[in-house]
């Protein structure tokens, strides 16, 4: 009886046929004339189904759309404006938008200023213009970033001592930014950029908040004018260095004037926050700071009295440094190493902060093309004396609030970086080094965001012990050793999930006539008769094949022990319904074909219920289809249990 | 109009409101006057929450349903049993289980007894006993196993050069094995034996056939008698060395005897195959040909004519090696390492052959206590002389086809081996090494799986790269990196799979009033007009809530050109159907808050379907639920539909 119907995008669609019960009232599970049985698709081309696959893993988003049907020369065009995507929104750009843009720059501009000189400007200028050509996100504020820097330095350290031999520091610093940028740049040209989806939200929560106690730790160096102080960046130490130089170390000159520019920093911050449109008050704040500390201390010659100074700083652009990479010899591997490490972190961050504002104004983001063009802002800034640079949260943040409209505000702040670096440089001499701890302080403690740790403890506690792992790895070891306890938390889940998937037994929810759902979340849901209902509600791949087998014989084992105890009839049926099942391997074939004859052995039948495309075909393929017998894969649970009580009339 | 139906389980239950439509037609798809909102689940104690999932984990076979509700004094017996459940089945134990358990054992000793002499022979003596003690299997055969031996080999090699240092070579030997019965208690103890689910069927089948090819060509060196051999297992350094050395290195005494023998070999593998009455003829072949190779040599003085022969062999059981295992200085870290990698490849191959056997015989098996027996026998090994023992699957297959009834066959095997060690080596002094090695290819060769590799092939192409991968990984380098690169495939499929899962839009099955299924499966299905309904088929977490987003994105833009072209009403409402989703985390509900306000945007209402109880929760948790509106969370898909079209027609 069954009516096989094909057509022609290559499936046999569903076979319809009638079953042998009869139609009755319309609450009784054998309502229907009709079940539906699942057919098996048409074998796919092989090569079509690869090059679905690979499609849909590396070009999910289709970035070859608007190049369908072009001429040639349009499509060059196209190209061209793929890479630099100023060729295109510049068409369109005016002076309304350049008045947006100019503010915007100004403002971020007097925030690069006041950083760690020299190398920290240097960065401010190059990759920022190389950004605005190439890159997607409107908002994105380019230079180099705390928590970046602050790994890098980590990193480089351990390698070789900036103060033994600064040279060589420098050289390796270059080094591993020309590989942060190669990183970056295949890593979005071969379309890998999911995977740095991997870092989740939580533990970049936690990694940020770690990262930022332990800079606002490092900068009680220059707070307290301490001139002894541990390279060991976890907390113990540091404390320890901090209260060992107590008694001599502290310089009272210094701690005076940082402090009070500290609470100078935090009211500003706190009156922005109170009221927006007093927004740009912290945002000039740490310019103004510099300005009169330096002229206080030129003034007062207090670095006679012991406060530190910046004291030497060259005049001039970035020199070139091309020759100062290393691409061979003992130095490259480990440069290389540490690029790979520091390029993928300043990825996540600008992709991240790129993403968050795109969805702000509703633009889309391309995460590959966005990391070709930090990749090659940042090969290019290793050939010009930069270190690693990316999107920084909080300058982005200045920048969409002062009203910039496109890459144009990073331009003018690198034009502003270039008069800096040009002409007024050696002003900053006399800038206390307590000045910029306290700017940095003040920056890096909004990076503890307490309100998201709560939110993520209400709603994923595994995420919060990522989240956690990754804060106190950082705070208490390293940034290193952060990273490592949060990724693999991460992966612990991942795996998790797929080693131990959840199963369910479903029942009929009441007042419905084909609906079959979880009975712990439905408790008013009501077992069928003689029928075990089982939901798996993942893949079944060889992580979980044996577990979802065992847990389904442990299943009918807890509720034959039930039955018999209520002296209800015996199971005859076992119904798996495999909509949830997305994907079936060869482990995952021979567990059900284990389960299968396990059953048998208890005279207990194995139906399926809704398989999905791939999963018929794999039964198909395995002949498991032909193992089970015939009409045992059924389009609904209602069917299957429609089915199963027509059969156990028959032989009861 | 909302009705909460709370219970005693917890949970708030399911809210019903009447929908505002009207009864009509049952084709129609407001035909219920019912519709189905999801409630939120009571909130669970965390503390419990907690405790049910590391049960879930670690627990999943609930090991301790016994002891439930027995007094003190059983429950030690049963605890004493659970250790060595000889304890148990020993009680029923009788003659005519003793009968199959001798005849099969004796029959195992028989392939025992032609191997790698003296250790091979210790390490058939001591774990087979120490495991009928500790063991749960009937079937499994303890013994030296081809690919563990090799592994540990070539393991041991990279440290120490056997020839070279044969004291401290043998000395890293038990170390290794020690810290392999370690891993393998540790494992066992700590329930963390779903680790090992990690190693997939198509990895196995594919490293077991590259071992198989890499042993078999090693015994070329023993068949050919060539002396001067290469220390590489990889198929080209091999090869070279035996072509190398054709002209003088050969021994056609030596080749004679070892091609005959396995040609003897062959014919009774074949008959044995053909001839389901004669399993026994291949089983005992190797001790026949072993009892005649050494006669006709002894016979013949064949050794003087460049023969190899075993020469050296100790008379004397398995002297104590306590003293010589590493615990501290420069070997004891590498013995760990190479204790923990062959330990776990053992445990793998130990309980996949046990898992086989139980379900043949319908028995369960608990991993874990599986992995403790094997841990403690391989320690109380490392002390008596013997090497890494575990499961072997051709002996094992022997014992089964014997007629085994209990672990009593390995003590049987052992008592053999115990006679054979304290009385007649010896009289294996002038066994021809040539005959060793074609027992061994002869047994070998029949790793090799081409059957299973074509069932692979067929089911699923992702599982036939890993076996390759495996394979051709053993071969061309070495078994290090055929796992590595077997263990890396399966774990890219995995996060494949999380990372790109699976999505769908689904259309209304024909004949049917409230089933929505995959279009793509089932193209009769009709899609419905200004509703478009997605179904996500993955939890939704950080490494893939972008992507997720993105793909609900890119298909609602695809339909609404689709829709556009074909001047059809606007989508109003977007249904997610969230039955497959199992789980989301903060990331998830990240990516789901930016798709409601891009949709927002778009004036497009957003609806969930079917969301289980863990989302559910997370959904209120995070205030999601207050944020996309009231009545947005609702049973069915069909439920959905109903509501989005009362509403369409009310708001035009």
């Amino acid at each position: 009886m069954a009516k096989n119907v094909s057509d022609k995008h290559g499936f046999k669609g569903v076979e319809t046929i009638s079953s042998s019960s009869s139609c009755q009232s319309s609450s009784s599970p054998r309502s229907s004339p009709y079940v539906h049985e699942v057919g098996v698709p048409l074998k796919q081309n092989l090569l079509k189904e690869i090059a679905a696959a690979v499609k849909e893993t590396l070009f999910a988003d289709d970035p070859l759309r608007h190049f369908k049907d072009q001429p040639s020369s349009k499509k060059f065009i196209l190209g061209l404006q793929a890479i630099f995507p100023i060729l295109e929104w510049g068409k369109h750009y005016n002076l309304s938008k350049f008045k947006g843009d100019l503010i915007a720059g100004l403002t971020i501009a007097s925030l690069c200023i006041p950083q760690e000189p020299q190398y920290g400007l240097y960065s401010s200028f190059v990759p920022p213009l190389v950004y605005a050509f190439m890159g997607s996100s409107r908002d994105i504020a380019i230079g180099p970033v705390a928590v970046v820097s602050l790994l890098l330095g980590s990193l480089l350290q351990d390698e070789i001592d900036s103060s033994a031999n600064p040279v060589g520091y420098r050289h390796l610093a270059f080094t591993a930014t020309f590989f942060a940028g190669l990183t970056q740049f295949i890593l979005g040209f071969f379309r890998l950029g999911f995977l740095i989806d991997f870092l989740s939200h939580a533990a970049i929560v936690g990694f940020m908040g770690g990262t930022a106690v332990t800079i606002a730790l490092q900068q009680l160096k220059g707070l307290l004018g301490i001139k002894k102080f541990t390279k060991d960046t976890d907390i113990v130490s540091v404390m320890s260095s901090v209260f060992s130089s107590a008694r001599h170390g502290w310089n009272w000159h210094t701690i005076l004037i940082g402090i009070s520019f500290l609470i100078f920093l935090s009211v500003t911050k706190y009156i922005g926050k109170k009221q927006k449109k007093f927004f740009w008050v912290p945002a000039i704040a740490p310019l103004i700071s510099v300005i009169i500390s330096t002229v206080t201390v030129y003034a007062t010659r207090a670095d006679k009295h012991g406060v530190e100074i910046v004291k030497n700083i060259r005049k001039g652009i970035n020199p070139p440094s091309v020759k100062e990479i290393f691409f061979s010899g003992q130095y490259a591997g480990k440069g290389f190493k540490i690029g790979v490490v520091s390029g993928m972190i300043a990825l996540t961050e600008a992709v991240a902060i790129g993403r968050t504002f795109a969805s702000m104004k509703d633009y889309q983001l391309d995460g590959n093309k966005e990391m070709i063009a930090l990749g090659t802002m940042n090969i290019v800034g290793s050939m010009t004396s930069c270190y690693v640079a990316t999107g920084s949260f909080s300058r982005s943040a200045v920048n969409y609030m002062s009203g910039c409209e496109t890459a144009v505000s990073n331009i003018v702040m690198a034009c502003v970086v270039l008069l800096t670096l040009a002409l007024i440089t050696p002003l900053f001499e006399y800038t206390p080094n307590a000045i910029l701890a306290s700017i940095i302080i003040s920056a890096v403690v909004g990076l503890v965001d307490i309100e998201a740790v709560t939110l993520i403890w209400k709603i994923d506690k595994f995420d919060f012990i990522a989240c956690m792992g990754a804060f106190f790895g950082v705070v208490f070891s390293s940034v290193e050793v952060g990273l490592v306890i949060a990724v693999s938390i991460s992966f612990a889940k991942i795996l998790l999930q797929v080693t131990r998937p959840r199963t369910a037994i479903l029942g009929k929810v009441p007042r419905t006539a084909t609906v079959y759902r979880n009975i712990q979340q439905y408790p008013d849901a009501t077992k069928v008769s003689g029928i075990l209902i089982v939901r798996v509600d993942s893949a079944i791949y060889f992580s979980n094949s044996n577990y979802v087998k065992e847990r389904i014989l442990r299943w009918l084992a807890d509720e034959e022990e039930h039955v018999k105890e209520n002296s209800q009839p015996r199971f005859q049926y076992l119904i798996i319904e495999m909509g949830p099942v997305t994907d079936i391997d060869t482990s995952g074939i021979h567990a059900l074909e284990e389960l299968f004859r396990a059953l048998q052995k208890r005279d207990i039948k194995l139906v399926f219920a809704n398989p999905g495309p791939v999963v018929v075909d794999k039964l198909h393929a395995s002949k498991f289809q032909e193992l089970i017998g015939e009409g045992r894969i059924l389009l609904t649970v209602a069917d299957a249990v429609r089915i199963c009580y027509s059969k156990m009339e028959l032989e009861p």
